[in-house]
């Protein structure tokens, strides 16, 4: 397999809001695959302390080609500042440049300047286009890809937010060259997540690519890059605004939200919760009676080899069972978990606590 | 015309996200005009300090007929307190009593209550439902209908917002009994303002009854508020998230943003301030040659009977235009007004600052 230049975009397909990925190399440079809005547009970079060096100027000056307004706000850099007041930066610099209806924002950076940027976009003046140009493996493989937007909150992560789906999203495989090995493998997590859920073909894929992919192998991150957003894409384009099916991408995004919250946001990467939420998932789903049992070892192997952990940190188990309460897909108090209901197929199910509660204590370290 | 104890329904036309608006009186403590949500839903009324003593026992009473769970928040009065710092304790409500995405919110109040408990609703884990009981003229007549939500930001009024239609309006006109004179006044100026611009005759019956409407006759303010909903359903109906059509609503907004924001917010009431707003608007509808002259007179002489000022505050007509350069529907620095094209009918046009200057020049006190 060849890595192209420039991938056959993947579609989003959603009536009027449907919109293209692009996975490639060179993109950032490429004026094809980045120029998406109207020339007569304000834009605006929404960028980090951490991107902002190594790829704003090379967006930017693509940009400057095409927008008369191009204009640049660098954000603190991690999930602990995905609040409120880092995003009212954003407006502040969109009013600062009297920016109009009009606007498109640009959103340079991993999953928490894509939330933000995505939300701004969705409330800035009731609504302004954006363009997802993720940086990191997370973001190109889920959190840029179907319109989900959100800040957290003290009591919850994701519990302020929007569906608002960008213009277009830009997955240029050479931003992941500078990322650290720790983010690699948290990107990872996202990627085995679709194997369970949709595809165990995929999921057979990376056992053999998984230390590929860690080598940052661009032809082995074209595919696991293209292949997630596709996946993800036939889920969003069943459900856009998540009233069931939706839900299963949330594999493992239960207890990997008690973890992040338990250990306070940005203890952990999301992506490292991830991947240890899916185990407890995988075992609560056998469990369950849902799943062969011989699955879950299995599941685990990936996961460590990718380079994640495998075990819950110690918060004991009525912790986790309150942090988990306040879940989105929880109902009148009724935690409600995405399982594995056969192989590469997923639903959501109420559990009893005590059952829960059990996984917990096999899991933790 | 008799009052209706309930009146017949005015429905917003949106498709899947068609509504009714209950007009009429004693509806607060009517179950079937009340209940429009699933009994599985847990239930908040969102009101303020002004309110809550007057009708949100009523409102919980009827509430506790149908859902298991209902909460009150009360937030502090006020245009000032419109702002992300008093949103957040809706949702640090919502998430204090662990609400779920079957939630149904209440907003029991103004504009403010009514705009602010429809943007935590919409942003609320990405969108829950709300309800508008509108309990101030204003918000009976506009903007409890439509969908627009939205808090301020330093920089601008309703700058940072979603569209959030709501289950149900319902405008129960014995709240108005509670109303200080001068809300009332500003409730008729948005009243006043559906005749410029859609419906002439309607604007000749305000004329006939303005000083009913002042001394809060039932019979006609039940006419004035369900008329002024049909007519905004009309236009809402066709352009719900205001691509062009809709802007005519704002008919004397720009102005009135200017004076609001100049004045700092709180300090005349919306209303007031989009009285004044009119006048100047109407004035440079004239200006610009596109009514006859006559008609501005007639205009200022009604708003003037419906108790509001007519004369903006001396800022500088510098300072006017700089605020007005944010409003959202300027566009790449260059403010559009909206202005009366011909009798009930208006449009949205550029201006030159010069004429504008005048306008202002000649219409503050």
């Amino acid at each position: 397999m060849a890595i192209p230049s420039r991938s056959a975009f993947v579609r989003i397909d959603l009536a009027e809001r449907s919109y293209d990925i692009a996975v490639g190399c060179g993109l950032l440079s490429s004026p094809d695959d980045v120029i998406c809005a109207p020339s007569t547009a304000q834009a605006l970079i929404v960028t980090n302390t951490t991107v902002a060096p190594l790829y704003a100027d090379a967006l930017r000056e693509v940009l400057l080609g095409h927008h008369a307004i191009v204009r640049t706000v660098v954000l603190p850099d991690g999930e602990v500042h995905k609040d409120w007041h880092t995003l009212n930066l954003i407006f502040d610099a969109l009013l600062g440049h009297a920016f109009d209806r009009k606007s498109v924002l640009y959103a340079l950076g991993g999953g928490v300047i894509g939330d933000m940027t995505g939300f701004a976009a969705a409330c800035y003046m009731r609504g302004v286009s954006y363009v997802q140009v993720p940086t990191t493996l997370l973001a190109q493989v889920d959190s840029s890809v179907g319109g989900k937007t959100a800040v957290n909150h003290p009591a919850g992560k994701n519990m302020i937010g929007a569906f608002h789906q960008p213009l277009r999203v830009i997955a240029d495989l050479d931003t992941l060259d500078t990322l650290p090995a720790r983010e690699i493998s948290a990107g990872l997590a996202e990627v085995i997540k679709y194997g369970p859920i949709a595809d165990m073909a995929f999921l057979a894929w990376i056992e053999d690519h998984v230390d590929a992919l860690r080598a940052r192998d661009k032809v082995a991150l074209a595919h696991a890059v293209a292949r997630s957003c596709e996946l993800k894409a036939a889920v969003v384009g069943q459900d856009e605004r998540e009233s069931n099916l939706r839900a299963i991408l949330n594999f493992g995004h239960t207890f990997a939200h008690a973890i992040e919250a338990g250990l306070g946001f940005g203890e952990w990467l999301h992506g490292e919760a991830v991947g240890c939420g899916m185990v407890m998932a995988a075992a609560l789903s056998a469990r369950c009676g849902r799943i062969d049992p011989a699955f879950v070892p299995r599941l685990e192997r990936i996961i460590e080899r990718a380079g994640l952990p495998t075990r819950g940190p110690q918060l004991g188990a009525q912790r986790y069972l309150d942090l988990m309460r306040v879940d989105k897909k929880a109902e009148a108090g009724r935690i409600r978990f995405v399982l594995i209901d056969g192989p590469g197929r997923a639903g959501l199910f109420p559990v009893d606590d005590a059952l829960v509660a059990e996984v917990i204590e096999a899991h933790t370290a």
